[in-house]
């Protein structure tokens, strides 16, 4: 008898980096420096343990934790979010026209991308990314129906001069009105490493503004990894430029800075999105897990949650530091490889001298050698023939990420790297 | 600027007892039967304590934890979950042909509610739940744009002789490839608190196999409250007669035999849906709270799980009791007032002798007596006229939750109750 699921169904697709990730599981002699998971010795187990301890020892506390919260989110928890985000800016939250009720806590900050777009996004509305940017999260609007375009990248982040551009052809084809969303992911972003730079902050909030013409046109600043910043100095959020809280909605989580496990991000929006936002909400879930809100608001007010981010930055500066060495090492003298050097965050962008995609000579022989990494098409969204080159993603480029394999295995992961690159001739065209 | 949400946004209306919610923040005296919250006493804390130390303090058991962990959920505890499931109705999975593969974590069943409705529906396409039935999932259905058909109940749970007549009429119009899932909440109903009979049971299963004709029927069998039985025999699952694993879905949740803090329910589901749901749940999180998986792992590994469901069926048991007794006592020879004897779970269903809505005088005069009730018009759905009575809900009907209030409360509650029916003189027609 036949099953009939829904049309969203049929466009709702796997990730394409599934099939790979199935590999490292079923090889256990593999490296991967394909999933996007963090250092695992650095995870606060003793810190998490003395803070549920404290609150599971408590009636009062372990009453509150473990029974239903709201769909709101924890307040207290909500309000030390709001602190932090601002003091990170230097700003108070008043500066910029928030409160702690436009504090939204989330199954991660991939519940809160997932449902902005159920909000704010019909089929066929368009939502701009950085090219390239993160797969999941174009899967998520693929499956919404939404038409997702890019603008192309460079050391400063996304290329604001042709963001514009790309808004006047829209203007110009009547398309401007279906353009709800700018998606960023504006620290050490996933997957190149880059950050966007001061002066393109600033751009791309006139920009906004200026365009936000029919409707308004919002921005997504995904700060996932705007606290493990461990060189260099820290840039404002594009949060901090919306000083009236019209623009920016600011995604983060406690996924990154603290423990994936604990499955608890947020978002601070502008207030009209708040109420609406809360109604999808109770729709999925009416609320997230409530004690790893408990937990995350003790580690907050203990101050456990701020010494840890402090312990990441070195933990990631020093992996950051080992892989970029051995790929200098490995590939001295390599023309038509180079990587990008991230100041934060756990991935390096790597541009290959041949083509990195899943059924090239590269991959097989990377696999062969026992080291996954993500092919870099696949954090492109192809087919917008208005994009350069057709919109036929670059194909020697790859992602790796540096959070979860040990020292030692980045080190031996990039010399398998090397070995893949020198059994398929990487620099002879042969291997093209 | 205008702010433009989205078609579906504009269909995502708040819960109707919101406004109620926050009359009982608002009002500390005021004892809540409305919200369904779980017992606070009884919550296991220091169960949880215990089995989140022996997790934490392994440091290998700890980064398990703490890391981000899989879509589909933590294999050992989906192994836990089916073995405990099947155990439940007497049967061995292969009985029933499901595996481990086909349970799916999810944040509490709300999200396996939801995300089924992502999976299955098209909005026009039609969902048949019980007369009255959960309003939560009422409202989620309303947001996808589904039409919800409901059968009326009796004290053997939802009448399948109208359910059969409604498919065939169904069948007459055209309309029966658009009945795509049919929802009971089958052990003390949410809001009724009674359970479907065996036979119906049988009736339930026959009526489905014979109206999939174009397509397959589903049922989606909320078995929430099935372990809080505290009186008679239990009633096997509808998933244990659908040996191929073909028609039933089972929803069930750690929330109410355990803890609501941990947010964590689960699926049974029919193989070919698995993959299809796990790629909507990897755009909504990829992946529920991996924390709290581990610790009910190991909760359900100790034996503490199993324990604690059996301390918690006194608690509620005794609880039931006093409620009832209370009611007993409050409208002795009340004519036109009768209520429900739930074996379990934490709802009575009140006919009362006036209206009970929310303009009405009985929930003024609840309010400034202070005791707090879901008014029964909110269970359904109004306008299908081709309901009983043009599908004008009944006017007269409450569901009194007796699971957070202490017996103190839940007796002082009906005393209240008592006192707002004399002062609206509920049994006379004045108040009508």
């Amino acid at each position: 008898m036949t099953v009939r699921l829904s049309t969203r169904a049929a466009q709702t697709h796997d990730q394409p980096i599934s099939y790979f990730m199935q590999q490292a599981v079923e090889n256990a002699n593999l490296i991967s420096l394909a999933a996007g998971l963090v250092d695992p010795d650095s995870l606060p187990a003793d810190e998490v343990r003395a803070a549920l301890d404290e609150i599971l020892k408590d009636a009062g506390a372990a009453q509150a934790a473990l029974q239903y919260g709201t769909t709101h989110g924890y307040a207290p928890l909500r309000e030390k979010i709001l602190a932090r985000a601002a003091a990170l800016d230097g700003v108070k939250p008043h500066d910029i026209s928030v409160s702690r009720d436009d504090v939204v806590i989330t199954t991660g900050s991939q519940q809160l991308l997932y449902m902005l777009g159920e909000l704010l996004l019909d089929p066929g509305d368009i939502v701009i990314t950085e090219a390239p940017s993160y797969f999941v999260y174009h899967g998520a609007l693929t499956s919404l129906g939404v038409r997702t375009l890019q603008v192309p990248m460079d050391e400063e982040g996304m290329d604001t001069g042709l963001l514009e551009k790309l808004l006047a052809r829209l203007e110009k084809t009547g398309e401007l009105s279906r353009v709800k969303l700018i998606y960023t992911i504006d620290y050490f972003q996933n997957p190149t490493g880059l950050t966007l730079s001061w002066p393109r902050r600033q751009q791309l909030m006139d920009i906004v503004r200026r365009f936000s013409k029919k409707q308004r046109i919002f921005i997504l600043e995904d700060a996932a990894y705007r606290e493990l910043r461990f060189e260099g100095l820290d840039v404002p959020s594009l949060k901090s430029l919306d000083r009236d809280n019209a623009h920016v909605i600011l995604a983060m989580t406690f996924s990154k800075p603290m423990a994936p496990g604990l499955k608890t991000g947020y978002g601070i929006l502008p207030s009209e999105l708040v109420a609406p936002l809360l109604r999808f909400k109770g729709n999925h879930d009416f609320g997230s897990s409530n004690l790893a809100q408990h937990l995350l608001d003790c580690l907050m007010a203990n101050g456990a949650y701020e010494r840890h981010v402090d312990r990441l930055r070195d933990v990631y500066r020093h992996k950051r530091d080992t892989i970029l060495d051995a790929l200098a090492e490995e590939f001295a003298g390599a023309t038509g490889m180079k990587w990008t050097q991230p100041q934060g965050g756990m991935y390096v962008w790597l541009t290959n001298a041949v083509p990195t995609g899943p059924d090239s000579p590269f991959m097989k022989a990377a696999l062969a050698e026992g080291v996954l990494y993500v092919p870099g098409q696949f954090c492109y969204v192809s087919g917008d023939n208005r994009a350069p080159n057709n919109g036929v993603p670059p194909e020697n480029e790859a992602r790796l990420c540096y959070g979860v394999a040990s020292v030692d295995q980045l080190r031996e992961a990039v010399r398998r790297l090397g070995r893949a690159a020198a059994v398929c001739g990487a620099w002879e065209p042969a291997c093209r």
